[in-house]
């Protein structure tokens, strides 16, 4: 009996409960304001722009958009490390030029600092460990099932993450700093970035050995 | 006259006036109340992960997820009998697996038993039929009809049917069982989980019987 | 200059401009009460089941479910009449048995007669004929460019529809019928069913005409 | 070190987190009511009809629907001046249809004035630069990428910029002008329309200036 069939029955059923009791209780601890609402169109512009971003820049860069993704790429050794640098430092000044872009857009003082306090602790890390690593799994596996739907894999996987996940899914150091540069919905507070940062590169070396196994070509 | 397109034509427009009315009466009853809102992100982020999981993992254990599913494809000779043993045993304990691991990213007590009372009796039974039988007539009838297209069609058919069955559509003993262990949004109170699997397993011999002739190659 | 170029740039925009507007003007009516998440529900979920019907049951029998898309087939001459009286029949007892089926899974009385009274009017048959000249022109203009894309185009159309037109886009005698027999969030007063129902086959002829030169084969 | 990729991580991860912390902003601003709703209605409704015309009409007129668009394609050389002109005149003349025809689906007089005062000043100015940046961006880009998915990334981007843009993403000199004649959700005071145009049009030739750059063929 395969193992590593019996083994992808087990986290896909496990990934299958995490969205349904996950994002149940996240919506219910937002129901009875409108916060939920707020979630809810916040989860579905990311995955939007996600779909967009990858499918236009994917040919040229590879879409990465995220040090722990190119992290995982350069683990593999699918990207040479002084452009891995490159890449890594890019993000995460692109990411934060971003966040000022949009507080002109709304009108809002440009310089910022988030004080949104409750994005720390135990619950919270291993939140974003099982966010990194979902994230991871959709990449890699897709790339070896079907790399044209990375795309949409990326883009559903944030979309459903936002909910199913306590964090909110973050799973991104670039977008975990630049965060910290907000004091709006999406922003967290400076000192809790480390701790963020840190969960998601660790889950980078697991999700690295344990996706190699789980993604080892099958004997016929 | 063909019997095959007549019915094809029945069950169809049959099933899309379940999907208006009966999502209609669902977010009716849900109304005045913020729980609607609940439902449709829980809907959104199952909808989203199967999409990714069943993509990703298909190719490596065909992505049943699912014991009636893994039933149903013993039944028509695809699985041999002591893999599907295999495959029913680490869905249901993957299943448990992950309803824990959500809770302790939601900061819960990680054992926990369902209080909610309301998954039982002659109407939910009669949903829960309609949504496995749904669900396992849109993975024959793509795996047929447009096999690439099978990882959105569950995906999608599994959202709207959170909606159009009166059961938001478990159609999964694994999953049936895994919510026994939550007393969250999306739990069962155990002493109703029996009544809801027996119902799905029924449902697999029926539906094995309905669509192999609905789905029979055509004469030309 | 190609006018058969220039009526497809003002159709569209025209179009752009009926969702733009339309689906604020609709929301904007629903808003302050919790109407607008059962819409959104209900248009989400009817996509969903939309997109699954037809993905499936499209190589079968060519996923009409439809009366006005059956005779919009019979007057293009690809269905012989006799198979789309027999079309058109079980269309309608297929609408009416899944309302039946809906209302037993949420326990409510089988036969019902709906008391809604709003869907009559002027404006609502000048919504009915828009929103089922729309749907024959992506499923006839998506079988002409892209035909595996016409599942996705249906549903995707309906679902915004549900908000654009100020129906909510029934589009489908059948279905108009059919909801005749609930009375739920989604019923249509019976008395109110032929005028809905001549709208739609009246748009049908309109439609058959005005499709066939928007997309005649074009001059290189 | 590759120029081109590192542009494309940056320019990534800035949109990236423009779609992340402006549509947190826009859902907070609108939380507290149910305007929300309405957004997100009137966000999915438009990116439903969005990829549906620019799926059945992009083989016949190239499915532009947007003077902006026009004038992008013509400064690469792609469209014939007289043609351009013909295509900027029916887009303008179909909004305005559409926007007509949407009143009298709604039983509201048909001829209207908006009187939404909120679509001007120096925050919403760059807000429709951004969103016409990005517009052009998916289009030149995806046409580059994956022409066959152009229609899924104009919609979904749209979907996603009602949110992530401060002025929800007009972005289309005809959908402004025609969205002055109503005075209903989507409204734009006819004095500020002159504003959006001017911004939308000089965002073409930044876009044409600095896209050629990026998605210049790479050296191998």
């Amino acid at each position: 009996m395969s193992i590593q069939k019996l083994s992808a029955e087990a986290l896909g059923t496990g990934l299958l409960l995490i969205s349904v009791v996950g994002s149940g209780i996240m919506a219910q601890n937002l129901s009875g304001d409108l916060i939920g609402l707020a979630l809810l169109a916040n989860a579905i512009a990311t995955g939007c722009m996600l779909y967009a971003i990858i499918t236009v820049l994917g040919p040229i860069s590879g879409a990465h958009f995220n040090p722990a993704v190119t992290l995982a790429f350069l683990l593999r050794g699918r990207i040479p490390g002084t452009l891995a640098l490159g890449y890594i430092a890019v993000q995460i000044g692109g990411g934060i030029l971003g966040v000022w872009i949009t507080h002109l857009m709304f009108d809002l003082p440009v310089l910022q600092s988030s004080a949104t306090l409750h994005r720390t602790g135990g619950a919270q890390w291993i939140a974003e460990s099982v966010a990194t690593f979902g994230l991871l799994f959709v990449i890699f596996g897709g790339l070896r099932s079907r790399p044209e739907a990375v795309p949409t894999l990326v883009a559903v996987y944030i979309t459903g993450a936002y909910w199913f996940t306590a964090s909110t899914s973050f799973a991104n150091p670039a977008v975990t700093i630049a965060r910290g540069f907000t004091d709006t919905f999406a922003g967290i507070f400076p000192g809790h970035i480390n701790g963020f940062v840190l969960v998601q590169i660790a889950t980078v070396f697991v999700a690295h050995v344990a996706l190699r196994r789980l993604f080892a070509p099958q004997r016929p």
